[in-house]
């Protein structure tokens, strides 16, 4: 990406290891995320232009000689950031705040849509899943990487438990795999606010019990409507404006949390005595530990149980990421898959 | 109050029973609150004044007739708001929520700082407790009105659990008593922000391990030096200033809890992509649900376990108040305690 707008697909000298942590993965399925449409968005000219993608699965081409859980061959997972995998924070789970850690597409390390990248810190960081190339599971497994992991860390943090009741605010794929992971975790009631009808067909494939088109005052009233007046316990917030985070304060249930996993486009946002204080509001979210939730959302993805991989809609090469861009920004296209 | 910094002692009507859910309640001891100062500094005219103080404890002088739970001559704790004790937000532990309750001096019902209170729903709202009107006890019965119950929620929705690290900002009583509710949840290393050296030594008494006397920047220095440069997984903000918030951003680790108790003076605040955001932090607290925590705490205060009512240091009899609020606004006194 070289500035807003522009996306180029240009050849770049491949990768190589560097350290001996390293492993290189050959790219099979990327994909574009709801958050590289920021950039696409606001990026100042870059003359050398900036790599893209942080979703990624392909299979191992080379390791690096102290690396030991996977090895040429392997298929495995790359979550959205890098980890050691050992520090304090990783053993806690918040493997995007390790302490030897990093992103994709910064500091010398490639970005997921391309053909192949260099991983640091392979132990931590990749997942080996027993799949070949060709498997029909690889857009599920591909959600792993960001987006399902982000829906799960919302409603994980959010507190959602059998019983809860849930709002969740945007019908992007992690708006729509907030409604999974709510399901998933016991959620009696979920309601996805979405202004576009086959998104919120798939949320209540996925599990949502009432969807509501309608923003601002209007969808706020008609979720309070839907719950007797009160809100609801927990809303998942994967939208990132601030139009979604007053909605967010207006749905929630007095002693209840937002969950914020939308990149917030905003530095300072109302908490103040009304609003926040006295009703006893927790705000948390942020963001995801990808790397964590894989281990436990892998099993159901591998039996069938859930099928997160239907949030992709549009299928393109790797030539055609400018247009998928495109598409994405248009609204025409939900979620891109690359095929690399 | 009759505006900004004007306290008269006055004569009014007597309370009556006026529901048979009410109860009378002759004060025996309240207080006045640090959180009595915002209208001290900033209260407009109010011709015909308002009562004050929302921290009592007394006796029960007459009951309507539906009330079980306290008769006449019972010795009981006032919460500092009113409740139910049937809805679900009292069964969940908010009473504060109370889909019928309400705060002292409003809609008709008195306040704390007066000879005798009519308290609603009464078997909802007052705590009976075995002592008489002499006993040693009486401070710290006095602390679960308000403050110590507003410390130690600080301490529960903050997560605090053995071996958690927690920086309590604010050495007025809440803070201390957060401080002492940390202890008791099993908190590692309780770091105490303030500047009265007096207040942080009884911190110290109550569990502080360390005590930074710094503020801004240079406070926040200072607890990231004191641990490691990560800043502790819990603050406890018991000050409500903005000062405060910027404070407690700048010392929670990541993937940590700012949990706050200081009444909020500002709407907005940072809550954006670097400061809360990729490091995970969550914001909760608000308003303390002080009833719901009267029967955990008073086993160790009637035990003598812990002594919460040092946080008084001085005693004034019902007419001294005026000067009461002049004591404690010029950091004179810390918290004083009223004899009606």
């Amino acid at each position: 990406m070289y500035s807003a707008g522009d996306v180029r697909v240009i050849d770049v000298p491949d990768p190589v290891i560097q350290q001996p942590t390293d492993a290189l993965v050959r790219v099979v399925n990327s994909c574009i995320c709801g958050s590289d449409l920021h950039p696409f968005h606001n990026l100042p000219a870059t003359p050398g232009g900036k790599s893209m993608g942080h979703e990624f699965i392909g299979v191992v081409e080379d390791v690096g000689g102290e690396v030991t859980t996977v090895k040429r061959g392997d298929f495995v997972i790359a979550p959205f950031a890098w980890s050691d995998g050992t520090c304090d924070f990783c053993r806690e789970g918040l493997q995007t705040s390790c302490r030897h850690g990093g992103f994709w597409n910064a500091n010398g390390v490639g970005g997921g849509q391309a053909e192949a990248v260099r991983v640091p810190l392979a132990d931590g960081t990749l997942v080996k899943v027993p799949v070949s190339e060709d498997s029909a599971l690889l857009p599920s497994l591909l959600t792993l990487s960001d987006v399902y992991g982000t829906g799960y860390h919302a409603a994980l943090k959010g507190g959602v438990a059998p019983g809860s009741t849930v709002t969740v605010i945007g019908d992007g794929a992690v708006g729509l795999l907030a409604v999974l992971s709510a399901k998933q975790l016991g959620a009696e009631r979920i309601i996805l606010m979405g202004r576009h009808k086959d998104r919120t067909d798939l949320g209540v494939e996925f599990g949502a019990t009432d969807v509501v088109a309608e923003r601002g005052e209007e969808g706020i009233a008609k979720v309070r409507d839907l719950t007797g007046g009160d809100g609801t316990h927990v809303v998942l917030e994967a939208v990132g404006h601030m139009s979604a985070y007053e909605q967010a304060i207006g749905v929630v249930r007095a002693g209840g949390v937002i969950s914020r996993v939308g990149v917030p486009q905003y530095d300072e946002a109302p908490v103040g005595f009304a609003t926040f204080f006295v009703p006893n509001i927790t705000l948390t979210g942020g963001a995801a530990p990808a790397r964590a939730y894989i281990d436990r959302l892998l099993p159901d993805v591998l039996d069938g149980k859930v099928n997160p991989g239907k949030v992709f809609d549009r299928t393109i090469e790797l030539d055609g990421v400018p247009d998928g861009y495109r598409a994405m920004d248009d609204r025409e296209a939900l979620k891109v898959l690359v095929r690399s």
